[in-house]
């Protein structure tokens, strides 16, 4: 009826490799999130009106990259891990997010939540995110409240400036 | 001065069993909610407007199903588990709650935070969750903004219909 | 590759030594947040507009005590620990948090994140925050919205009352 060592040691380090990154989008951190993810990760994010689909870890680092870019704030926190272990060096998970996304080119406010489902890989000795997904459960867009004043602004600072952006439109649908 | 493996695993499962409590709730997953919950599970939800009270897992379904119906978009994040092993097969646990709650049908959003205390019971292998209650820290009642617009609302489609609703008032004191 | 008994039973403690320390601070439970500190603890909080440096459990407890008195709301949410064990009994940890404040005084909502990079020591067999700081993601203070009601309003039964406070503006810089 217990876990093992090992299983309990591979729940620890599966969540830890999603606590990271979280913090490495919202940092912009991308030699941080780079290094979390499988060579050929797939991602497929449908949000309320859009989908995201990217396949491997350079068109998902592209996307990522242009997605939280240095005139917008965002937030993406993961909580509740339900995690199983489906082999030696394979594991799925279940998350809720809550995320703010404040998009200063936009002028918008989008406050969502959203279940992930994942598959981790153990690469190396490492585990790492093989494939990610999400359904929204709640995604509003609000105007943005302008009679906010912006204290700090982190992504203002290591987010792509207008200038290193690049058109990632092939990889977004929206509906 | 460790723990025990069963005592780790017993950590690692009752914060799964909250977690699917809460993915449950907020996608109307009645059939996952019910399995987690003892048959004599007690709730006692002291809101700041309202305390709400049921008896066992019949009374519990009808009271969460009805509490979060089609017309509202509902977000529970509970977070920052103190878990408690008291016996083999029981524990308590503390827990901090966020929740957003926003009502199409009174028009209203209310954003509040709450300290959950929990009891849980192993039955058949499985913790369960045998009581539940919390105190409110924050309860704020807006008018809703409707200059939001509403890109996914997944309880639309999940939960309770209008003409599918029950009389709940009885498990229910408004203060 | 596993990691031992004892190193899970410190990711589980330290994990909760800080869930409550959050849970304190909320509720102005400040004996509580006491028990969790070194006696030499360091805090440096680095705000939009602010920083917060206090050195020892003393002057700690005055800076928080006074932080959240009766005529504010505090939530405090600490997410997605990165635990890393660097002795026996020491310990770092990274934190993402997602905080609201909001003063009746100065009639503002405060919506925050910031990263915490923190040290553990353990003291007499339990582990204790031994230095804690953070870097804010996001900061944005907004005017109150006087249309929400409150409902719940617990710092206003703990908190401080205003006779109650100490000017610890020796302790803040406003930036």
């Amino acid at each position: 009826m217990a876990y093992t060592l090992q299983q309990l040691s591979d729940f620890e380090d599966i969540r830890t490799l999603k606590h990271r990154y979280f913090r490495g989008i919202d940092t912009a951190d991308w030699e941080l999130v780079r290094g979390l993810m499988c060579k050929d990760v797939t991602v497929d994010y449908k949000g309320g009106g859009y989908r995201v689909m990217t396949n491997g870890v350079e068109e998902t680092m592209l996307m990522l990259a242009n997605a939280f870019p240095s005139n917008s704030l965002a937030m993406h926190h993961g909580h509740m891990p339900e995690i199983t272990l489906t082999g030696d060096d394979t594991a799925e998970g279940i998350w809720y997010l809550e995320d703010v996304f404040i998009s200063l080119e936009r002028n918008d406010h989008t406050f969502g939540t959203a279940i992930y489902r994942d598959r981790y890989r153990r690469e190396g000795g490492s585990w790492k995110i093989a494939h990610t997904e999400y359904e929204r459960v709640i995604e509003i867009v609000y105007p943005r409240d302008e009679a906010g004043q912006i204290h700090s602004h982190m992504l203002a600072r290591t987010g792509l400036k207008p200038e290193e952006r690049t058109d990632v439109s092939h990889l977004l649908v929206w509906e």
